[in-house]
């Protein structure tokens, strides 16, 4: 057809970055812009053979361009699979009907199975724009979905993406709500637990509102972005392993969510319960254990938060068929002294080797955990876990689990080291009553954690400790020199991140 | 200090229009991209001379930028005030701590007055990125927000911009809430009501979720896009005006939210009525009428919404010093033939001309509206306004007083009509029981209103018309070939826009 021959250009790869979100560079005298009325912001399916995709439109009012050129951001040139030259069309996208479902929400409707599928697909398809997937999360936001609600965006999270199976039974899981930051206990106990002979593929995530996900700090310490094949050959040798899920396209959607909350830096019961249920029940898993840390600035604030999203995650696995046990534990400081990749990974380590250092609230809760999955999956009689699994820790059985399991993943590899560190100290003598976990997260993002794996920090006191006035309560390591000043200067603009009272 | 010479590059204009949003294209192995740890999507604040805003980073990986060079999107660097190789700076932006009150709010926390003028504060900043302002609106969406919400965002929306005052008493003023195509009164009864001797400076948005915004379709007659030294002088001469009132700073925040809201495609009950009040205090206003039109497919589904919203303006109107008359009329179907600019110019012209072709129903509810200004502003007894309404419209005078205004903002001119359209047949005979407004309007929207001024779309038929098999029931409009056929595709996607039962 003449039409689609009058719709094309060329494509040229402008080599411009804009993350996840496709982009479309069209001169504004181009034909199809006049043509077709394309301006500034409007969305347009591009297609090259038979890859197609939403972008934005971008309009170029300069030489960067050619006559016929239409430049493609990174994003959309990978995901159009295309080369110089080829050949793009440019078509006006079908209107993103299930958008309506969202605006429905926002007006006190509840969303139906369907609509909620409807929205998935849509993401999953790109059909969304970031606005709009950030409507749908707000819409989502506080305690707006219902159980057959949070239930039916699990089930189209899931359908949405790929899903694993695995030969063994049970297939076991842990999980962490998060808020909490420091609380690195997945490696330790996938350690742990495949030592006891369980089978536990996990699959990690990234950072969303922390200053590193489990995947980056495990990513400090060998490959963690496996295919499906190389995933499954760890696993038939060593029974686990810890692996970055994005690579894998379990509940994808889950991981274009992320993406939009990560700059908003919020989360939603429902759609939390559904994020992390899909992953589960997509990487094949039959039980899992939920790390519920509570405390006044993490994510759960009380036990009545921690209860309601436990019943939730309880009552919505049991209908998929996923046996989940929530386990709640102290959220009211970070656990172990790192925060940020390298610096998280550093207490993994001290704690699976068990050297003299090693943060004994890491030690107690990674075993407390394991003791929990063990149980679970049927490896040890109720009551008998948590002592099961310290004596694989301290028998040296799980360090040399984990290494092996480091080794069929590519390789055990030494993180390497900050260049810029800064000491903050007390302004006043007495005793630290309180952590504030948000703000000192926030510390560690500003000095670049977790882009930069070395940036972070590391505590050098903790609540209940007597500091004197000059004493080092933290330190703070960024790999650029800009960003260790602006995590300076908002830990000095913001004391209170340690109450210290005076003695009496 | 040598740390501004080193995190400084020159500044390149690139052409690139990203609308509303700041974009700076920086080289990843930039000086800055390197020490600062800046990556694609990073939010930094730019500085040239004293002009300072925030933007989005894109990492450049080609050669489109030389060394030591920054791109910058067509909004950057019209707010920047840029020249080709100027000294720009790049910094970390201050957290935008008022996003915290926007997250209370979706855990279902009260926004405080502090809380929102500090929101809006940042956005008139441009502090918050279109992620966060969409995460806003659609907290404040439905009714999430209360009477003093309402109060204080209006109150915060006019304090973060300009305000006028008009040396009359009365100064009288009209809005709809919209929803209603082709409803396209304004400009009817500023003619009316001017020509009675009332003052009526009418500053008009821009489309939100419409076709067309009165701006858009006064701007196919006369210029809008006025200075506010030149509506002072029109407003002199002839004691009222049309124009757009996006180039007066008039609660400029509202203008950032609606580039957000359009895509969205919905409204929030209180973040509406703060938008009309605040827009009407920030124009000096003392009286103003509100135009509710109710119908199942207008915004305003039912009575009950129109009570609702009609109680809230009237309240936070009082507790700001505004009186506000809420009017609810017929919302069932579009007023007039026309929608989108051109179009709807064409059903004005009309009524004021007194010719044959005047739509009726748009004739009555001018009169209806003016009759309700007029009596608010004392310019006629209670019971009187639509008679003296009615007879400035049949004498000529508001005709005259029209083209005066006309004239005074730059001159009267003729609309273009478009190059393309096409007529939409009733599939089957019977009578027409509803037309689906929302579906009406996207049929318009697809064809290239309100961007495509001579874009729309005439409606041939009416509610409660008995119509023949082949009957043209509407014929769109559109400037493009592509624009007409995708609003051709949808139209014949939905026959259930308009509704026709078969005679029994």
């Amino acid at each position: 057809m003449s039409a689609h021959r009058d719709s094309s250009l060329r494509a040229r790869r402008l080599g411009i970055d804009t993350y996840q979100e496709p982009i479309v560079f069209m001169r504004a005298d181009c034909v199809i812009c006049r043509s077709e009325g394309f301006t500034a912001l409007a969305r347009v399916r591009l297609t090259i053979d038979n890859h197609s995709l939403i972008a934005t439109v971008n309009v170029v009012h300069s030489d960067i361009l050619l006559d016929h050129e239409a430049g493609l951001s990174e994003a959309a040139w990978h995901a159009l699979a295309a080369r110089e030259g080829a050949l793009l069309r440019v078509d006006h996208p079908e209107p993103v009907e299930s958008f309506s479902q969202v605006r429905g929400k926002i007006y006190q409707q509840r969303f139906s199975a369907q609509g909620l599928r409807a929205i998935i697909q849509d993401m999953r398809a790109g059909r969304y724009s970031g606005l709009q997937m950030a409507a749908f999360l707000t819409a989502c936001g506080g305690d707006r979905l219902d159980l057959d609600e949070t239930e039916a965006l699990t089930r189209a999270m899931v359908e949405a993406g790929e899903t694993l199976r695995w030969d063994a039974a049970p297939v076991v899981d842990k999980h962490c709500v998060g808020g909490l930051p420091g609380n690195r206990t997945t490696p330790i106990i996938v350690a742990i637990v495949t030592a006891a002979g369980l089978v536990m593929p996990k699959t990690s995530s990234r950072a969303i509102t922390s200053p590193a996900g489990t995947a980056d700090m495990m990513e400090t310490l060998a490959p963690v972005a496996l295919t499906l094949a190389q995933m499954r050959r760890v696993v038939e040798q060593e029974g686990g392993c810890i692996v970055w899920g994005g690579a894998m396209q379990l509940a994808p959607v889950d991981d274009l969510l992320i993406q939009v909350e990560r700059p908003l830096d919020f989360d939603s019961d429902g759609q939390l319960a559904a994020s992390m249920l899909s992953k589960k029940l997509a990487a094949g898993s039959s039980h899992v254990v939920i790390d519920m840390p509570v405390g006044p600035t993490a994510k759960l604030r009380d036990s009545a938060a921690a209860r309601n999203l436990s019943r939730r995650l309880i009552e919505v696995g049991s209908r998929l068929g996923l046996a989940v046990r929530t386990v709640c534990s102290d959220g009211r400081q970070p656990v172990g002294r790192g925060l940020g990749p390298t610096a998280e990974a550093e207490d993994v380590l001290a704690v699976l080797r068990g050297t003299a250092d090693a943060p004994p609230d890491l030690y107690a809760r990674a075993v407390t955990l394991a003791g929990a999955v063990l149980e679970l999956g049927a490896a040890a009689q109720p009551g008998e876990g948590e002592a099961l699994a310290s004596r694989l820790l301290n028998s040296g059985a799980a360090w040399r689990k984990f290494q092996a399991i480091c080794e069929a993943q590519g390789g055990l590899r030494k993180p390497h080291r900050a260049a810029h560190q800064v000491d903050i100290l007390a302004r006043e003598p007495g005793i630290i009553t309180a952590i504030h976990n948000r703000l000192l997260a926030r510390v560690a993002k500003l000095a670049g954690a977790p882009q930069a794996p070395a940036a972070g920090l590391i505590l050098r006191a903790r609540c209940n400790e007597q500091v004197e006035r000059g004493q080092v309560l933290y330190t703070i390591r960024a790999e650029a020199h800009g960003q260790l000043d602006y995590a300076r200067n908002f830990a000095a603009a913001h004391p209170g991140i340690f109450q210290i009272e005076a003695p009496a």
